[in-house]
């Protein structure tokens, strides 16, 4: 019977597009950061719509279950099959053309294939601009992005990738195709189905493209870092900022000490622009126009802010090396801390108004349980997101903090959700915390959850075994 | 039965918040246009969450329908109850209170029973903004705001009421409290089941309080008229003010001088600000900082406009008074409009793109319908919101409009949906449009949101016979 799917397949796609050698699938089965793994059926390679559509149609006959896989750079194994060769991953990379660009609208219709990066270069080419970036950009795709709700840099302006989004097209898991790529800022006919897809993982559906919005490219730009005392100074910076210069703050970064030590340590040529404070907050201002005021009215802020005893201190950038110099001391803390050894991490948000309290209370409970252990925390506070992060003192070797793993993660957490918070702000819930979710979320949110889930995919074929436990 | 029921009622809520003498319950049964005509079991007015909970409950147990109203503004018959007598009101207008503001997180969380005005009002006195402003806004009620998803002039920067809401608390059909009274601007842990009560009209819940987004104050504000020759003109001057102002350009709506002749008609003390040209666009650009400097910036955008041939001529208000003068052109065209005479009504969106194409194939369509219609049409361009009325041509009467009102609606539907856009872009469906949706919507999509519906209410008990057809 498996040889018989495997050969209607191979007649609906090509068999060049259908990979069941071990060594081919083997990358598509195991995550990038090798956390992972699983086995597959086989690795289907669709590359239109309607390919899509005939594979799962195929899947669905046969009660074979689908991963649907992008650029398989998730932080929560979200991507990855399961173990037991009984899945078929449906790979989007084929999917990978601009379908239409529409100046007047100021919308790009891609396919899910598409990596972010070239997506943000099309827009670029356009004189415009789309405004979701994060780390993985050169090899994550935009299907993938779209089905995570990614989050990124610059949300405190534009939102996560949710707010994004106009209309979408999606493969449902009988095999129908929902072509809901509008293009449309207002629609008010029913529900809005499409922000159910979005975010959902691959277990509604398999979304193949996406009508996205886009925004003037800024044509003036002032970064800078401020120092300030403790964390409730930085919050009240990020208030008297927005209210200065509203949305033209397009970041916000919250980054300690501990993390500035490290990139210094690990990342040669990493300058020490404003050393010896506790805590850094990197600025990010843009405008669409050229306006040479831009710097006196970031000035004028910041001195604001240093007189009212808000920042110790602040630089702004002075050339655009120096723009990338302090953006790369925040970019760098990731793989920093990994050149340090293995550590705890935390994708966890807060209304930003807990977050000094979060921090307060998060490092009294810690190093009670774990003395000395250094927090690596930072992220975008603007959004109340922070990558709460443990790494060993000094003279801790990394398996003494590994043990302990699970119950630092249940301090943290538990104090998360104290604090009215997300155990996952950006990465989703994938496989990874699929049972943690039920220690926090409400029985009746999880009730709702599958009652959708059991509407659109009765048989439990997309992505089973993901974001929610139908047992 | 009933009156078993209705004493329950009465011991759960006090009697005196149970209507049931018809001149009481009147005013909850027409829509406040008397376009809607209904009758009532009874209507509730629960005081609090709980309150509301346990009437759902009493309602469910005897399989009586609930209709959830708020302030009663719907333009079409969302909230007016069937005519049989056989549904509960459930009117939120004693749930008024503004349960939290959080400054630093910029939310502020309040009962869905408050006027627009008065959450806008709560958010001034804290020194910030909320940003959602309609016409109803003195007794349009925030419940409603959100179970519509409701639009507005400041929608280009702000986005709908769904883009301003980081969690809700509702009542579901049976009687359980979903607590998604979040403050958080990442959350990626499942479904984002509140954008599925957001715009549902009630129909799958009762949204009973909300997490709402602040903003920061406009403290410099520039409010300008600008003459265009054509509607692709209007699309390019947005397009040239977006690339110079970006997020500072707040509202621009598009008027033509069909409609600023009807105001000046009707509407005494209307200046001529900018007498004898086809189309108009109204354009407010806001700042939350003081800035002499704006009103320069605006100037130099429209007068590089006027250079390049986009705008023909343009007049910057030069006081509040005049800003003001130029805001009520802008919102007298309805009120000059109904004094003109029945007319009939379109609330439609297209991609901004199709807009210039729309007009002149709608344009010339009704006219060969309707020789000599005037053609009122206005909206927010910058979303792509149209309001596309027709009146009466000054020699013809009403009645010959009127009776050709179901042919005119058709073909500007049609229209709508042939370049890819919405018959609904801020009003909702209700029972007005709730047939009409049918001829134009994909039949999947229509089925997926039945699906919906059945999951979150099998009974059919919220709100049935509004937004979908389930039989």
């Amino acid at each position: 019977m498996m040889s018989d799917f495997l050969e209607r397949l191979r007649a609906c796609i090509g068999p060049a597009h259908v990979l069941t050698e071990a060594a081919d699938i083997e990358s598509f089965c195991t995550d990038w950061r090798g956390r992972y793994h699983g086995s597959a059926l086989a690795v289907a390679r669709p590359g239109t719509t309607e390919e899509v559509a005939r594979v799962v149609l195929l899947a669905a006959d046969a009660r074979i279950p689908v991963v649907p896989q992008g650029g398989n750079t998730g932080m929560m194994g979200g991507a990855t099959p399961s173990e037991d060769r009984s899945q078929l991953v449906v790979s989007l990379g084929r999917m990978n053309r601009v379908r239409r660009l529409d100046r007047d609208n100021a919308t790009l219709t891609v396919e899910a294939g598409l990596t972010l990066a070239e997506v943000q270069n099309a827009a670029r080419e356009a004189g415009m601009m789309f405004p979701l970036s994060l780390g993985s950009e050169g090899s994550c795709q935009i299907g993938g992005n779209l089905s995570t709700n990614a989050g990124g840099t610059a949300v405190l302006r534009y939102g996560n990738t949710r707010e994004l989004v106009l209309g979408i097209e999606v493969v449902l898991p009988d095999g129908r195709v929902w072509d809901g790529l509008r293009g449309l800022r207002k629609d008010n006919t029913g529900y809005d189905l499409k922000q159910l897809f979005i975010g959902a993982e691959g277990t509604l559906g398999i979304i193949t493209a996406a009508v996205l919005k886009l925004f003037p490219q800024p044509r003036s730009s002032v970064t800078a870092l401020a120092a300030v005392g403790d964390p409730p100074a930085a919050v009240a910076l990020l208030r008297l900022l927005r209210g200065r210069l509203g949305d033209r703050l397009t970041g916000f970064e919250l980054i300690s000490e501990v993390c500035t030590r490290l990139v210094q340590k690990h990342i040669p040529r990493t300058p020490d622009l404003l050393p010896g404070h506790p805590w850094y907050c990197l600025l990010q201002v843009d405008e669409p126009w050229p306006n040479a005021g831009l710097v006196t009215e970031v000035e004028a802020a910041l001195a604001e802010a240093a007189q009212s005893g808000v920042a110790i201190d602040a630089v702004i950038a002075q050339s655009l090396k120096q723009a990338a110099d302090m953006w790369r001391l925040r970019e760098n803390i990731s793989e920093a801390q990994r050149m340090e050894g293995p550590g705890i991490k935390h994708d966890i948000s807060l209304p930003v108004s807990a977050i000094p309290q979060f921090l307060e209370q998060a490092g009294t409970s810690i190093q009670a349980a774990l003395p000395g252990v250094r927090i690596v925390a930072f992220g975008h506070l603007g959004d109340g997101n922070l990558h709460y992060n443990l790494s060993r003192s000094d003279s801790a070797d990394n398996d003494a903090v590994s043990a302990r793993s699970k119950e630092i993660t249940r301090i943290v957490h538990d104090l998360v959700h104290r604090y009215g918070g997300s155990i996952s702000a950006e990465h989703g819930l994938g496989q990874s915390k699929r049972d943690e979710i039920k220690r926090y979320k409400d029985p009746l949110e999880l009730d709702l959850m599958r009652r959708v889930k059991r509407a659109f995919d009765p048989h439990n074929l997309f992505n089973p075994g993901k974001v929610l436990d139908l047992s």
